[in-house]
């Protein structure tokens, strides 16, 4: 059987009996599990990830998307993060031996399926985007709910699915598909935060550096450590071992040496397995090996 | 819940529909997963291994021995591998949270109804052991089936549960608890089997070296490459990136490189992660945070 990660976004972090109310119609489905749930006041928003088999991933988004709809008012919300829906963004997101195409596949058929059923207009985006722009989750949310209502019925910002007016209380709710997003910070042994910047700009995309890698230099406060703070968007294409050796290489450059590495959050096993099998120069090694992945392959019976 | 792993061994390598029985016995308890199972025709035996919830797992593994019992007669049994029982060995291994006071435990409640209900007397051993030199299978199994039919009225060879006779057919079990033991093989860029020799003596444990280290030196005469054959019987003592930079740095001092290494079989995601958490010098990190991890500990519902 195939798994597949989906981490909805919902305009939800202050009630916390809205915030249940969405996690319970997640969990009423079979062969669903909830991982985890982080509301945050501030941005007034709830992250959800939950994993299973891909159809029951997918009804229990569509679920929790509904309960969203009756209970969140878009025109009542106000936080600090962009938003323009109720059920804001859902990404599908491949784990075991489930594909990126089976993630786009799952995003349209949702994304149709909420428009539909729901009447709320829908975006594809990233990897499931049909206009090379939405591949960029910013530029489908510019503007966000308040400057949507109007732009909604110019050409280029159309839903991909769903009439070209938001929902009166749930606006509009972006769909798509994406690779799984690894947190990874590296800390230098320095407190100088100008050679984190520096090694930041070395090794993030956007500045000519490795590609699937965001970064920038902060400092850390309490520990007095300079920091490169890391969204690895693809380790499939840079994977932690090659940023780490890089910073490695650059700190050198600098008189600095890394003084530690840490994991945000969650993240696929597979991850931390390339790392193993790149340091160790593992070769005709297939993660079925792992006990514990067989595992998460639930049986066909 | 808990996890536990057990790699019960039975006399049978060449009866198919008798090995056909003993894993039906095994699948038909809810809340195991039969993972692999590995007949050897030469051997006249199979592994099988196995993982669930740590009562069902006790069950499966019973009904297995009893299976075993009913279908395997040692007075007619041969294969070069030593033996005593038609089920021979029954280790449980811990997995995710489990510990190993929890598989002694098992071991210890697996034999005793054993003994009581299927009248084949019980050996428990490793972890388990009631008497130091038991901690060694091979001293546990001495003499194998015919030899052990003749001593087992000896006050040092009387079993820990059950008569000290064996079953007229089935002969005598050894139960008990172990750390999950890894294949690891790291291969030379020589053809000089005389330098993995001389490698394979400066890391393993019996020879002064790494504690939990076993490993011998080979040539493979595929690759032409010399090959440090490794069992790792504890990870937690001695963890694959420890054995691998001492066995880089001796092969050094022979101006040897090392080319790769190899994990044969299943290994634990743990083992792994180690690795990884070494090379990136990742601090805070749990393995809770890999999402397969937190799968593979079932729903409490």
């Amino acid at each position: 059987m195939k798994l597949v990660q989906c981490v909805p976004n919902f305009s939800e972090g202050r009630r916390p009996e809205v915030i249940a109310a969405i996690l319970a119609a997640i969990t009423a489905v079979p062969l669903v599990r909830l991982l985890d749930h982080k509301p945050d006041a501030d941005h007034n928003r709830v992250v959800v990830t939950m994993v299973g088999e891909p159809a029951a991933v997918l009804e229990a988004a569509f679920r929790a998307t509904a309960k969203a709809r009756d209970l969140i008012d878009m025109e009542q919300h106000s936080g600090e993060h962009p938003r323009m829906g109720a059920a804001d963004v859902i990404p599908f997101v491949p784990l075991g031996t489930t594909t990126m195409d089976d993630c786009v596949a799952l995003a349209e058929a949702l994304g149709e399926r909420i428009a539909r059923e729901l009447n709320i207009p829908v975006y594809l985006y990233e990897r499931a985007a049909r206009r090379p722009e939405r591949q960029n989750l910013a530029e489908v949310r510019r503007g966000e709910y308040e400057g949507l209502k109007l732009e909604i019925v110019k050409p280029e910002r159309q839903p991909d699915f769903g009439p070209a007016r938001l929902h009166p209380t749930a606006g509009a709710t972006v769909v798509g598909a994406r690779p799984p997003l690894v947190a990874f910070n590296v800390n230098l042994d320095t407190a100088d935060v100008k050679v984190a910047k520096a090694i930041a700009k070395t090794v993030r995309e956007s500045s000519g550096g490795l590609p699937a890698v965001k970064g920038l230099g902060l400092m850390l406060e309490a520990t007095g450590q300079a920091q490169i703070s890391m969204n690895m968007v693809d380790y499939n294409v840079t994977g932690l071992h090659v940023v780490f050796e890089a910073i490695k290489k650059e700190a050198a450059k600098h008189g600095v040496k890394v003084a530690n590495s840490e994991v945000i959050g969650l993240l696929p096993a597979k991850a931390l397995l390339d790392v193993a099998r790149h340091y160790l120069a593992l070769t005709d090694f297939s993660p079925e090996q792992v006990l514990e992945l067989k595992l998460a392959t639930p049986d066909e019976s």
